[in-house]
């Protein structure tokens, strides 16, 4: 069986556990929390953050979770997330890193430190500043989701992909820590309304990380 | 013909180019300062950032270096870089990503912007407190390489890969920007001084950017 090290409001780990319950491969969950992790942790992976997955009976670790997900995308048929020509798999990986890189960088991180971080392990108030810029930065990447899916049936093309999965991770984790005002954006609020009522979400949606609660909307399919 | 939009300290330009010279792969070199970079350019890349690779002719544009490398992978047989087992690729885009992000993050990018940006353009000195933990970072990363050199032939194993790319990537704009001190360090030197020598590596050595110099041994094949 395989083992997910992962905490709940880890947006990679959510990425690789919407790609795993697509493809119908079957996981536990293990907690751990970056801020401190276990000696055993950093021998599973020297870059010292979540997800890392394991299989222990047959002796796989894999940590990145770029990594993972392409390794189930070329061991699992069911559900191709990164599919189609070379040119259309180049689209899904930059809209990947775009999602995992600089929408994580702009607003997700500054969201998890302010909000989860320094709450958690500082016992310090949020900069209020910092937040209004990473709601501001919100904005600007709902604007491209907007783009994407007026011109696209999902966000890389004509179907659904690991790009749709990355955008949707992070947003749920920004959306859980009250980051996401969707006014002006229909278009990325109705593709997220998909998602959200997706089987491989629901899990997602239903779990709590201790002490911080999400806005009232935050798992209603319809809001 | 290929254009790449980069400029000379970028390492993930560097780890494109690096792959494009192994596969034989023809390409111009177009300079995009990412401190001013054109409103043409922020067209071809919503992620603002370099290596951009575009081939007018054919009417393609891939922006993110992990996404144009999987391209030419896919596209080019010769030299595979991503090659081997599921397992055994999944352990290459582990270290990919750990060279990418985690020696980025510590060591080349606070490098960049205390001795390139802030020289070019904020005009201020750098900060020796950044430059010390920078340069105390680069040898746990360098530590990670020579426990890899000594029990693999290369990074990611059998064969050289894109892990080894990545890593000398980075490690060149680190040495160039005077960060890199080997004592302690013999299997990581020689790992890196085989890839010195390589050709793919000699028209990276040669090139200056304008103000900042490397150290005299920067270039030398045998230093």
């Amino acid at each position: 069986m395989w083992r997910l090290y992962q905490f709940p409001l880890c947006p990679f780990s959510r990425k690789v556990r919407l790609l795993l319950s697509e493809k119908g491969v079957g996981y536990e969950l293990w907690r751990e929390n970056p801020w401190d992790a276990s000696d055993e942790f950093w021998k599973l992976n020297a870059a010292g953050r979540t997800p890392v997955i394991e299989h222990p009976e047959k002796n796989i670790v894999i940590a990145d979770s770029r990594a993972i997900c392409e390794y189930f995308e070329e061991t699992v048929d069911r559900a191709p997330m990164i599919n189609g020509t070379a040119i259309g798999r180049a689209e899904i990986r930059r809209l990947v890193a775009l999602f995992d890189e600089n929408l994580f960088a702009e607003v997700t991180g500054p969201l998890l430190y302010e909000r989860m971080l320094k709450r958690i392990v500082h016992r310090q108030s949020p900069d209020s500043r910092i937040l209004r810029e990473a709601m501001k930065a919100a904005h600007g990447h709902l604007d491209y989701i907007d783009w994407l899916v007026d011109t696209r049936p999902w966000l890389a093309g004509a179907t659904m992909s690991l790009a749709d999965l990355a955008a949707a991770a992070q947003i749920s984790v920004i959306d859980y820590l009250g980051g996401i005002d969707w006014s002006g954006h229909d278009s990325a609020r109705g593709w997220y309304a998909v998602f959200k009522s997706r089987p491989s979400f629901r899990p997602l949606l239903s779990e709590r990380m201790e002490v911080i609660q999400p806005p009232s909307h935050y798992a209603k399919v319809d809001a």
